[in-house]
């Protein structure tokens, strides 16, 4: 077992905030820290509106900041933990100061939405390594993310099993030799049904992700292939690739993580059983490993066959949508986003069908012109159009197949 | 595309001398050396008996040094090469003249067989980097190998397609956090052979190898699983894992050429079509990397499905006895190589059935009292003794499954 020790002159534990620790990257987060508290400890934690689950933590963890969405929700929490307990911030402000907290080694960015961009840049201008499970912040201002970190020197390390996987093949390698990288994609609970049959699917049927255990959005995503299409923009951020050296295949079974192609034609695959332990796990204790020998192993004898397809954009749009909005650039990519995020959020509640999601992705993006952006508040302000072109569509009424 | 630079005092091309050169490996090598004439150059060559082959790869490549078996065929090359030829050497002597030849940054090792290691040794105590594609010379003495190459810096760099993905999976990870390495095998033409069958195949049989075109010995290893038990011993040597460490997978279709699980449960995999074009190439440019853009690329949905099953060590019992002359250790490996060699020797020439190739390993190591060696001495008496031992092996007629 190999110790993470930050560095010769401090030999202590290595201190991680998280924003959404009550979330699935979070509480993942957490159990490694509980399992590896000899190597760990909580700086700063902020939750949304999860209050009660957010107390049990702080008891357990003991930071010194956390973080609520409301400031009613922050003045209760003061009250409750009295004079021993953690200062307690609010709102979006909040939000940065657990991003940047002091004593702080790494961000998890956990997050759902375009709402992690802001705190995330905090933490790098911190000097922070940022652990980045919040894709949108990369998908939305991937030039923004780069630029911030390469003046800071701080690490952008991707909790996304799928950037994870190109993260680890790319080590040891020289980026000259790189031909292109390749993300695999569950291919959703859709992955068979046709697109006649896709039209009438339910919030329950979309739900039901065959692979990983997600929040509701990502799996949302996962089944209109929107997710693989936003890891394809953040892909292209995250290891600065070309739109043309990123590829997407189809692998059902999910054991594949992604891949990464050399010149001489070799392919680097990264495999796993899927469960996110294994990926935030790489992220906390990176350079370092930590030894998951508890966790079940895989074992391909017994998995037996591992599939592999092309994936079909006439079914599943939203990957060429993507593609086309990375490769437009400028806001695009943020248009995009907003207009899925809000898409998501009406199918969830029932207003829209499963194929409206596309529709209103690329009405948005056929009703925005990209411009480049240099600051937050451009990229902020094209996502706003976007959410509110995207809460302004209107479905047909008997949706028929994009 | 990257140029090989061997040094920034000597922008030269790197010097390349092969022990085989007209076997698999070799030509192999020498296309590749032809097609990037801008970074190799040839400085000598060995052959056997095909000495037509080597006169046209000596006008071709103009090495400074030649070697061929026969001291007869040697005086006659003599005569036809000319005062403007290279020397021409011959028999053992010749053998380590061509590994430890003037010039050579390094060499491809590709004898077929035990005979391989003496002039193998001579290179690296020469400092020059081996590509070992001749498997035996580090399965009899692999730890005499690592010893000198040790004392002179050279590396040892694997040309096997399964070493030399292991290679690649390990690098850029620190030793400390490795788990396991798992080689993959083909499972041979026999995969899905009974027992019962396997007892009256025949060497035409034999030497149909579903997804590898290589030589007559190792296709028959293929065939019994003896290739990847000798590979298992070899993997010991070349990445310093313990016996325990190392595991096996069958997967008939090649493209997964070998992985390393990770103590986070990772498992990083290394694929590519089966052409040694690739690991041959990988070997000659390291560290840099060939852009070899003109072969086939691996197309996973194209290839659409990955199997992958536990070996049946009852069927395939070599793979079984390579485990156990590993694990014994010191001579035992040299006699388990030693008698399969003999075996494949006489199973090609019709003398013996296929099934008797284990129960002459099996019945040499059961022979054999394994001493620690020192020597290369002591290896070569252990490999003669059981040479004979299986030389006077006689099969029992209408021989039943082991």
């Amino acid at each position: 077992m190999g110790y993470y020790v930050p560095s010769v002159a401090s030999p202590e534990r290595k201190g991680v905030a998280i924003l959404g620790s009550t979330g699935s990257v979070g509480t993942t987060a957490l159990a490694l820290i509980a399992r590896f508290q000899d190597q760990f400890r909580v700086t700063a934690l902020s939750a949304g509106r999860r209050v009660a689950e957010l107390k049990d933590q702080i008891e357990q963890f003991k930071p010194e900041l956390v973080s609520v969405a409301d400031p009613a929700e922050a003045a209760k929490l003061r009250d409750a933990l009295g004079s021993d307990g953690p200062r307690v911030v609010c709102e979006a402000d909040g939000l940065r100061r657990v991003a940047s907290a002091d004593h702080t080694d790494i961000l998890i960015s956990a997050l759902v939405g375009a709402v992690g961009l802001e705190p995330t840049l905090a933490a790098l201008d911190a000097g922070i390594d940022v652990g980045l499970a919040n894709k949108e912040s990369m998908v939305i201002g991937g030039e923004l993310m780069r630029a911030h970190a390469t003046a800071s020197g701080a690490r952008i390390l991707p909790v996304d099993s799928e950037h994870n996987a190109i993260f680890q093949a790319l080590e040891g390698h020289s980026r000259e030799h790189l031909r292109r990288i390749v993300l695999t994609a569950s291919g959703g609970p859709f992955r068979t049904t046709s697109k006649a049959e896709l039209a009438s699917v339910t919030r329950a049927q979309a739900l039901r992700h065959p692979t990983w255990d997600m929040g509701a959005k990502i799996t949302i995503d996962s089944a209109t292939l929107m997710n693989k299409g936003l890891e394809v923009i953040e892909a292209r951020w995250f290891f600065e690739v070309e739109p043309d050296d990123i590829d997407v295949v189809v692998h059902p079974q999910s054991i594949v993580h992604s891949m990464v192609e050399y010149h001489d034609g070799s392919v680097i695959a990264v495999m796993a059983i899927p469960d996110m332990t294994i990926p935030v796990g790489h992220v906390l204790a990176y350079p370092d490993l930590l030894d998951l020998g508890y966790l079940p192993r895989l074992n391909l004898a017994e998995a037996g066959t591992l599939e592999f397809f092309e994936p079909d954009t006439d079914r599943f749009n939203c990957l060429a949508l993507a593609f086309s909005a990375l490769r437009s650039g400028g806001t695009m990519p943020a248009v995009a986003n907003a207009a899925n995020e809000i898409a998501v959020e009406r199918f969830l509640a029932d207003d829209i069908a499963f194929l409206d999601i596309p529709r209103i992705i690329e009405a948005a993006m056929q009703a925005h012109e990209p411009g480049q952006y240099k600051t937050i508040e451009e990229i902020l302000t094209a996502d706003s159009w976007a959410r509110s072109h995207a809460r302004d569509f209107r479905p047909r009424i008997g949706a028929t197949p994009v």
